[in-house]
């Protein structure tokens, strides 16, 4: 049997329960716990690493039987794994739940395997439910599981002849207010963003997100300075509202693994051309943001450097996800073909 | 009095009969008259210089009498200029016409003034019918005529980051197969196409407009090539359906004087770096086409050269008249800025 209209309905409701926990190192979980008869019994979500997962927090709510016969519905597949917390597929078993439903199947190594844990104990299982508005809940979650690192978006604007700045290295501006209320509104969602030493003793960039009104978003990504001269003193990085963090840059994935760590899942690099060749030719470039405004520089400020292509054959083909008018400018968004 | 609905009918079959006639120095022009009832009197066309303007191929058809009291419907003003033939505006002052319309103002300096002098003479006037479909029809020539020379289409094919060729001069194939018919498609609307020595010799091109059969189109462009080094003997070029010219690059505005003097109203400028770059660098583009393909390659064989802007406030700035799709490939239409 595949869901009831009770069901689905209780798992968008759970959708909106998980967006309540914080984006962090862990996915944004919700779990409503529904009678036989289908009415609601008990809802939760996941509040953060160290805390009881969504299915748990639920259970949490409810007398010790009053689960009994009951289905669970939640987000993402119940794990299967102790942790600081327990297995959720025993909890669920040890409550008396008749029957699980869920969106995502989990793709962790350690944690996957609770419906089939579930099924083993006679436990009703139907996964797959609403999987896509699943998946785009915790998408860089999930992006995270399969690569084993944060997923990186790379950021430039350019000229449309590729220059980052003319001759003198004066680029203030080459693209237009919209792009750059589009830029800072995607810092905003990221969780950390890189430039290199260059681009701050350059452009000397205070790598918040601001509002198009100059006010600062709630959410701030972590700054991340690339290289091994010295940020200066009065830097408008060190004015961050969150500390920043340098990195000589010898090894990126290195740096990208210790993000991780740090509950960074939403990497996003603004810069500049040394430090976004880095990137694409190592391949840890999961997207592209290209911002290119309709305006002419030539001379020898590229906005990307070199990528390690010597004859076309090894050209870096990308596939075009979207192209959009930002005001006078065009955003092209690419990802990376497989290698 | 605007115009009637017969005489609009008449106007539209107008700039149909002006196809008829060849594209050349002179503007494609028809003509219809009509009796004071709007019934079809005669029709004509323009068959090519030195041959008579629509007007009078009309008029040549009916008795002496004929078209006293008639409306002459005209697409471009009748002229008001005594070259290898009268000026139209006397012959229909003198055949009696009592109403003219037309669509498009004569923007010449010597051939306008035809209205005017109709007037004058009380014929009934009525101008700008139809306006923007007349101007379409002889958009090149109206294009000369405000310039005083040969309309300058510049395109190239870039990669995203604004590279024509990996660092060891391999560039087949950057963009792809729609991309690649849509240039050639172009080039057989075009009059002459120019490239600089230096594209003959790295890529030996036919400058041919190809179908993507292979086959030729009908009309193929001048093959021009700019620059002082000789073009070798067995170049793709001297095998062109049409010979080619050189010419030293010393003036490209004479030469596109000299063009113009041949007949050659749309001249597509193809490359490469340098060449476009002396165009843009000499204010002589009306139009850009820039096919961006889905790629990286870094390096420093880019698309355009060195244009002359040291400082971000010269940049050359563009307006886009459209964006478009092509295969995998972006088209990017662009206008330059007045200055």
């Amino acid at each position: 049997m595949s869901a009831t209209d009770a069901e689905r309905a209780a798992l968008r409701h759970a959708f909106a329960l998980a967006q309540r926990g914080p984006r962090g190192v862990n996915p944004q979980v919700g779990a409503v716990i529904l009678s036989p008869a289908g009415e609601v019994l008990a809802e939760g979500w996941h509040h953060g690493a160290g805390t009881p997962h969504a299915e748990i927090d639920a259970l949490s709510t409810l007398g010790p039987d009053a689960a009994r016969g009951a289905t669970a519905v939640v987000t993402l597949e119940p794990c299967n794994h102790t942790g600081r917390t327990g297995p959720c597929a025993v909890a669920l078993i040890e409550a008396g739940v008749a029957r699980v439903v869920y969106a995502v199947d989990d793709p962790g190594e350690v944690s996957s395997g609770g419906a089939a844990r579930l099924r083993d104990a006679g436990v009703e299982v139907e996964g797959g439910v609403l999987r896509d508005e699943g998946e785009t809940l915790i998408a860089s979650w999930l992006t995270v599981q399969r690569l084993g690192r944060p997923h990186v978006t790379l950021k430039w604007a350019q000229s449309l002849d590729g220059r980052a700045a003319a001759s003198d290295g004066t680029s203030q501006w080459i693209t237009g207010p919209e792009a750059r209320a589009d830029v800072h509104r995607r810092r905003s969602l990221a969780d950390a963003i890189v430039v290199g030493t260059g681009t701050v003793l350059a452009d000397d960039p205070a790598l918040t997100a601001r509002r198009e009104d100059g006010g600062l978003y709630e959410d701030q990504p972590r700054p991340v300075v690339v290289g091994v001269r010295a940020v200066p003193q009065e830097a408008r990085v060190r004015k961050h509202p969150r500390p920043f963090m340098q990195d000589e840059g010898e090894d990126l994935r290195d740096l990208l693994d210790r993000l991780r760590e740090l509950g960074d899942q939403r990497v996003f690099i603004e810069g500049g051309p040394t430090l976004a060749a880095s990137f694409l030719r190592q391949g840890l470039v999961d997207e592209l943001l290209v911002y290119i405004a309709p305006t002419l520089i030539g001379g020898d400020r590229l906005a990307v450097g070199d990528i390690g292509v010597a004859t076309i054959s090894q050209q870096r083909r990308l596939d075009i996800a979207g192209v959009d008018r930002l005001g006078d400018d065009i955003l092209v968004t690419l990802t990376p073909q497989e290698a």
